[in-house]
């Protein structure tokens, strides 16, 4: 555990001691069940902790509040750093929030190995709906071991919806593998591109463009709004290069600008039409045991591993082991297989 | 275990069983040293099998050949479908041979979810590299699960080496998460890219762009040359924007035709100016002990799963819980919970 997160937990001890006649569990779940939106925030920075202790109070809370989530529409957002994502977000928010519906913003930073990118850092990004009523605006968590990258966002969507919120958008920063984990959690993929200048640069992989049910060329505004035009007719054509998908959805190809509005309407009309048409065809609710079901074996996962990396023994070795395998004097595969066998004995010798 | 592999097991025991007296650990180990493409071929086939004996026999191939491997340069190969990736290595790996070079050319496929790409599965893609008594062409693993995706061809690497192949080239699908598996496996990342019509449908992503050591831009031939060099410069402008990295290497962006053979003498230059600044910074050998330590982590990770769901008891509860988690009557983290305690009171009572 870094310092800071180390200071980090040690703050929300503190703040769990201080309210412990306050906070139960119950109190939580009463409080995001009320809408209160500080209590919400309080029960993510559990969620997002990796503390055991947190970890579980969390748990019990996301338990008790389980069968008023659900019932939200899940956006994810995604394109490359610079496309617009923070203006489009707080433009589309907005637009929701004037029609009176609840939204809530969360993100996923898997923070890349080798761009280290930080997102939604800065609450300020979105001035207007972080102070919206109607909005719960929450930055990027510091990705947590104990559940696996993604877990806490996953967690804080039931706690969001749970809160009342109908919208939850969730960005990515658009760099690496986030595009993957946010698509596991969200119904709706949303992929915003720019038109002209630097299309070399910001491209997309085939990939990307498969998985997105929407793609949104976005400033389209000012004198870029004939070139947007014409990236989101070329898009369009690509579009129809691909195979039929299976839920039946065409994905579809426009502009807009986070900017000046453009756009922005038809995309939410989008969104309920996909909503429609795949709760009818049944793969709504498809979708979303098959990510409950992806989600159960990333944990699965993550936990066998902390728990591995959790033993005396096995770290005693560790070292050793991965020396001789740096070295060249031992192959990966037989360095793993000696210290899963030294795991298994210390697990059976646990009283 | 698909029907197919279960034929393939069947046909490797089969293999073994008819060639026992001939085909010892010490046997396999010795017809790889002494280069012999057959028993090579016969040692990779039983990396890729996901039976436990034929691994254990391979990891005992891998152990005996250890110190001779490690010796080569290992050059990983992406772009997307299209960009013509079998003619280049076709091209550039009869340059090498025809300088007395020995190479080998390897694949990855990690059969990403939306796009089930089949890569190097016709041998004769590559005519002439596959006759060619210095080049050894091996096709495309089926993903295997006893190691964890990208297992198989890492320990592929090190047979090939001692075999005394100089040049592995690892080619990717060039979709979703396969250049971040062969990054981590290779000492050069060679992007290749397409220039002109399309540019918006084969883009890069900026995190792919910044793994690679050097962009190309293929099938500079004919009329298309002009467009190439273009690309090539605005990649190279594009290049000049990145921060200057840790291992101080400056990717180049160049132009090739694999059809024709422009540039493709160049780009071994350019790998092996790499080879020589990086071996004297010491980043060539830092970066495979990284690689290697990754590795070990993976192999765990596989391990540990395959282990957890071979247990009967976490077997029969698997589905039960599964579906309360589907069924939104339990949240994933209490269900993998709870599977962690069956699995881990299994492992206790093992005799």
């Amino acid at each position: 555990m870094s310092n800071s997160e180390n200071a980090k937990s040690k703050s929300i001890t503190r703040f769990l001691k201080s309210q412990r006649n306050n906070y139960s569990v119950r109190d939580l779940a009463k409080g995001i069940l009320k809408g209160d939106n500080k209590v919400l925030a309080k029960a993510i920075t559990l969620v997002e902790s990796n503390l055991n202790k947190h970890k579980e109070l969390a748990t019990q809370v996301i338990h008790s509040v389980l069968p008023y989530s659900g019932k939200s529409i899940r956006i994810g957002i995604t394109g490359v750093p610079g496309v617009g994502k923070s203006t489009f977000i707080e433009s589309f928010g907005k637009m929701l929030t004037s029609q009176g519906v609840k939204t809530a913003v969360l993100a996923v930073d898997p923070s890349s190995n080798v761009t280290k990118g930080s997102i939604l850092g800065d609450k300020t990004r979105m001035n207007q709906l972080s102070v919206d009523p109607l909005a719960f605006v929450r930055p990027s968590p510091s990705s947590g071991c104990l559940g696996g990258i993604g877990n806490a966002t996953r967690e804080s969507i039931l706690l969001c919806e749970a809160a009342g919120y109908e919208v939850i958008l969730v960005e990515t920063v658009g760099v690496g593998q986030s595009e993957y984990l946010v698509k596991e959690m969200v119904d709706f993929f949303l992929l915003l591109m720019l038109s002209g200048a630097g299309d070399e640069i910001q491209g997309i992989k085939r990939g990307i463009m498969e998985m997105a049910d929407s793609l949104v060329v976005n400033k389209a505004d000012g004198e870029n709004q004939i070139l947007a035009k014409k990236a989101a007719q070329a898009y369009r054509n690509a579009l129809h290069l691909f195979p039929m998908r299976e839920d039946l959805w065409s994905p579809k190809s426009t502009i807009c600008s986070g900017l000046n509005g453009t756009g922005i309407e038809d995309i939410w009309k989008t969104v309920q039409q996909f909503k429609e048409q795949q709760k009818s065809n049944g793969w709504f609710d498809h979708r979303r045991k098959t990510q409950s079901r992806t989600w159960l074996n990333d944990l699965i996962e993550a936990q066998l591993g902390a728990f591995f990396y959790s033993k005396q023994i096995v770290q005693s070795n560790l070292d050793q082991i991965t020396k001789q395998v740096i070295d060249g004097k031992k192959t990966p595969y037989a360095g793993s297989q000696e210290l899963m066998q030294i795991f298994l004995n210390s697990v059976k010798s646990d009283s």
